[in-house]
């Protein structure tokens, strides 16, 4: 059996791998439309490229500065350590290249599909989806596995699992970068745009004379494309890293299985992914929803048949099976929460609406209250799972082990739910491309109800993002607290008596780590408040980013419809490029403040304070950053929808006094839903894998305070 | 020694309760004005009555029947428990109802003497709030000392101490009632005021035919003043019984003065208030904040003086010194940033004025942003100040009562900082009477720089109380693991071996409990998780009750406008009494939903998780609620500020789209910093008390999980 399973994961890889290539073509060889699609598709595709190649451009000399950095620092496994860093950054890196120009071409060939078939334009734009979601479940098993290999780790040499750390800090560190610039130059293009074209010049969204509107379309592709895809590879990364650390205290009980455990979860997410895919068929009738459903119902149903096999014939426990299973409700179970906080035909949303009827204000406290509250079930539902998982096991280190494995249930569908949610972007620009191209009402209309269906994958992707990133960061932490202990010289057969309230004998040696760990202590606690503040200082600067662009960008499209003559007539072509480049440039120049923010409390925090310490700063970040982000893409999302629904015809409709207060709240929201808060995920995954790699530097030289 | 300090605490008791009644029987001797001045401000005065009667009588039932189950479920010490919290409740009420009577009618004879004098004016407003300070002050120690006395608690019965608890969770509970029931119906009368009345009506501020004037005064009486009294009184009773069960552990170093040393605090207090309040002399020339600050170097002077001679004569260790004036100076620091992110010509507010040139989403976006930020140096500023102190005193237990005299010394300035906390809603319904009485434009301007000045004052007393609130919880944190630890049946002089990362002797049960209160556990993260979300939830559902009592106040205004004929002309007087009725009613029942949330969390915690868990619950609350409630405290601040840095004439003045959209930042601001954020002090305290009160009952009958 173990045989198999070694020879499975590089196979599935390999599958999966060559679904993409398969996906890619396909899309390639589909219809993408007249010429004046073609052009405006290639605009996007250019941008889309040019922001891409800058981002390159930008991290490449922090990366290697980095992979020097730890290549010197590390006081073991240096090379290792630093080279997995590289790879990492490189595989995230080339993932979101493949996923978004797969997208950006899905694009033009969904509106193109639209024009015959509406079913078929669906199909399309999932497929496109698809390819990212496959390549980051590929590259993630091809880059883990790989490097296991190379680094010679068996279940002979379990502690030298650790060197794969520097695998997660690289796809990290990509991620931030992502995610961060992604983010920024998407919503400082969104608002400018708006701003510009719909506030100041009356003409509608997507309007071919607004100059922002490319650089707006190439936001969508960035952000929402790339930047999650980023997020959805790291988290893949830190969480079977995680698991893996924690396997290694387990081979006596499972054997090397322990530690592969999460790649083969993995791997069966790759086939469930294609298998869902393929099974998204559209029909002229239904919501496009109810296509993807299905193919969610092909995954998850597919996962829980191997997972009962993975339970029974290769780690021969039952219960690692619940707690897989575990995960994947609680997946679909935050899809459902999300889904009536942002939902446009739910409660929160219509009485947001209706709080336009009393002015702004009112709106906007309602979406705020709303937002707030969306938080709570969520990271309640996190934490009893987290409480289940671990007394399903049985508790102390087997708890844990079966928190990870409830995290793994929950990222497992990662290939299926990234492919919905690329869905979203490329149904968005569709509809742009349709509106840019003078293609009749009926492609738009098919294209919005496509774009509709899109705004609720977004919405759960987030939403499911976030519980996967809180729930690995349990992970983490554990497996952090594992890796100092080890340090401190505690015998492996003692680690038992972490995680365990009574009970299991209690060394000396572990009593003291326990009391490093206590609540009762103010050093401990003065971290906690630290980390604390942090997703507020960094979630201020990235809005304030956002801001700042955004401004550039008002200030350029002003400028071109002041100086190119026949502009607003029509006559003229605006200079997209131009918006493209100053968006990109300043993103990426915006980015750097808050990056160093995640860098530098973390290590300050490490040297200064010590690495238990740090372990209280962590989790104040995470839990933190976790509820705020919940609440900021919730009350986003609702903000959204709020207006929608008075565009529908609601409380006066479009230009009543309630729709100008929508249309106040859903700016006000993009930032908080699209920069500032899916930027806190990757703060809080970055910040526990920099913890995690350079936890022997904390070790040995922190302050000893006492 | 000790003689002297068991006299002079009831004796200095009994000269800040003669301080009240002098300054109210000087208010009463100062005019009142013109019929129509005294006519006004007898509704406001029936008005704010009437809401103090209400609240009174619907909480009179609460406290009877959790009087009643203390009596029946406390294991020990029933009577004095259930005593203690009827007397803490009655003497809050007791305290803020002396201090609103005497705010309430200085209101008046500020705007009487701002006739003749603005020097005159501004000592009128400040004793007026000066009573309410003194009355806080004085009551404290009288509850506490007198229940001391009568508990028989002494050198010999030290453990008795934790008796006095019932008081502190009398005051919070009452506390979280007045500020939570003051804030829905001030800012529900604020917004329902501001958009009839300014927005649809198009008429002034205060302008008598506007049906919700008389309730919107009314409400800064019960919201600021009433609300903010009962949370000093409740913030003081709670740090010093925090105190005093710490300081029982040291009775042996200190003798009895370590148990009584907070109270002797609280009394230098008090005299340094009363000398400060006699300091502060208007003077027709300078900036009333100059006068202000010339009270609080007084008083800041006496408390420093005065802490010398505590650490040295009585103490007999001059490391108390600096400890406790390491927080006064922190209490200093915490001001100037309120001023740095709040203040009207700072760069954050103007950047926030200057986003409403681009828009009202803008002007959100920066508002939001840099409220975020504004929480971090506070928070960490709380952060260093704990550590500073702790390891001053050497670390251990004795670092615990560094931090516990750090935050006295914070706290010191409570009663001059009421008075000018008070002075703010004092000057602002000096200004609404002049207004209503039509008086000249000379006196409005002279109430309008009183107004200014009051808007900062309210914004310090905000970050000062969160800060105190924040450090007020580590204290009871510890007073909470210390009296759990003799509930384990910890020897007393083992206990010096928690707040300690190595060194002291570590005994087997002690490191059983440092092992209940360790992070690596999943139930206690999970409680952190819980802990989190609850401020979140109590935010959003007060937020909603505040939209909700606008509403019904909204349609009021606009019924009466419609149905009394001659009102816009100003021939008829509105119904002011029926928007003071609903407001009231509508508040004190809105406040149930948030009360509930505050009581059945921690509950449910304690009895499910267990009283370890509860402890990393709380902190959980206590972190992420301090971090919350400063960013809306000072971006509600910094959007009514930039709306002000608007309307003196930048970016377009009065009427300009920056100024629109500055009214817009400045209502959804109202009840972030006005309703959410000041009831998240309370919050925190209650949970706090509400834990180390019913702790018996957590420990004896929780869920036994392993």
């Amino acid at each position: 059996m173990e045989q198999f399973v070694h020879w499975a994961i590089p196979v599935i890889a390999v599958i999966a791998l060559s679904a993409v290539a398969i996906l890619y073509n396909w899309l390639q060889k589909q219809d993408a439309g007249t010429r004046r699609m073609k052009e405006v598709a290639h605009y996007i595709q250019i941008g889309a490229n040019a922001f891409l190649h800058r981002e390159l451009v930008t991290i490449a000399p922090f990366v290697v500065a980095l992979a020097v950095l730890l290549l010197l620092a590390m006081p073991e496994g240096k090379w290792q350590v630093a080279l997995g860093f590289v790879v990492g950054a490189t595989f995230s890196m080339l993932a979101t290249y493949i996923g978004m120009n797969a997208a950006v071409r899905a694009s033009v060939r969904t509106t193109s599909a639209a024009r015959s078939s509406a079913a078929r334009a669906l199909i399309v734009a999932f497929r496109g989806g698809g390819t990212m979601g496959l390549s980051i479940t590929g590259l993630t098993i091809v880059g883990l596995f790989g490097l296991l290999t190379l680094f010679g780790v068996n279940a002979d040499t379990p502690e030298r699992i650790h060197l794969l750390v520097g695998f997660g800090f690289g796809a990290s560190f990509a991620a931030l970068f992502a995610q961060l610039g992604g983010g920024i130059f998407t919503k400082g293009a969104d608002i400018a745009a708006d701003l510009v074209g719909k506030v100041e010049q009356g003409i509608p969204e997507d309007d071919p004379r607004n100059a922002a509107v490319i650089a707006d379309q190439v936001g969508d592709n960035v952000g929402d494309v790339a930047g999650r895809g980023a997020d959805l590879f790291e988290s893949g990364a830190d969480n079977i890293i995680g698991t893996m650390i924690l396997g290694s205290a387990f081979i006596s009980t499972y054997g090397w299985a322990a530690v592969l455990f999460p790649l083969i979860s993995e791997a069966i997410g790759a086939i469930g992914a294609i298998l869902g895919i393929l099974a998204v068929r559209g029909d002229e009738k239904r919501n496009p929803i109810v296509a993807m459903n299905i193919g969610f119902l092909v995954s998850g149903l597919f996962a829980v048949v191997s997972y009962y096999f993975l339970a029974t014939a290769i780690m021969h426990d039952i219960r690692l099976f619940y707690c897989l299973t575990m995960g994947l409700v609680a997946a679909i179970l935050v899809s459902l929460m999300v889904q009536y906080y942002t939902g446009i035909d739910q409660k929160p949303v219509k009485s947001i609406a209706e709080g336009g009827l009393r002015g702004v204000a009112t709106n906007l406290i309602y979406g705020f209250s709303w937002g707030m509250e969306s938080a709570v079930p969520m990271i309640i539902l996190v934490a009893i799972v987290n409480v289940a998982a671990f007394y399903v096991m049985g508790g102390g280190l087997h708890g844990v082990l079966g928190i990870a494995a409830a995290t793994l249930g929950l990222s497992v569908m990662k290939g299926i739910i990234m492919a919905a949610d690329a869905f979203g972007p490329i149904a968005d620009n569709a509809s742009g491309i349709a509106e840019m191209s003078g293609l009749g009402a009926d492609v738009r209309r098919s294209g919005d109800v496509l774009d509709a269906a899109g705004n609720i994958t977004k919405a759960i992707t987030k939403g499911y993002s976030m519980s996967t990133a809180l729930m690995t960061s349990v992970v983490i932490l554990f497996a952090y607290l594992l890796s100092a202990a080890k340090l401190a010289g505690i015998a492996h057969e003692h680690m038992a008596a972490f995680a365990t309230l009574r009970g299991t004998e209690l060394t000396m040696d572990v009593a003291q780590m326990v009391r490093y760990l206590s609540l009762a202590h103010p050093l401990n606690i003065a971290a906690l408040m630290i980390g604390a503040t942090v997703p507020f200082l960094f979630s201020s600067q990235a809005m304030k980013a956002v801001g700042r662009t955004a401004f550039r960008l008002v200030d350029e499209v002003r400028r071109q419809f002041r100086e190119i003559p026949g502009l607003l007539q029509g006559k003229a072509i605006p200079e997209y490029s131009r918006c493209v480049d100053i968006g990109t440039s300043h993103a990426l120049k915006e980015m750097v403040a808050p990056t160093l923010i995640g860098v530098i409390f973390p290590l300050t925090v490490g040297f200064v304070m010590g690495p238990w310490a740090l372990a209280f700063y962590l989790i104040g970040v995470k839990v933190i950053g976790a509820t705020l982000a919940i609440f900021m893409f919730n009350a986003g999302g609702a903000w959204d929808n709020a207006k929608k629904y008075v565009e529908d015809g609601h409380f006066g409709g479009k230009g009543s006094e309630a729709h100008k207060a929508g249309v106040i709240g859903d700016t006000f929201g993009d930032p908080l839903k699209d920069t500032a808060g899916p930027s806190l995920h990757i703060l809080i995954k970055l910040q526990n894998i920099l913890a995690i790699t350079l936890l022997p530097l904390f070790y040995h030289y922190h302050i000893p305070w006492e």
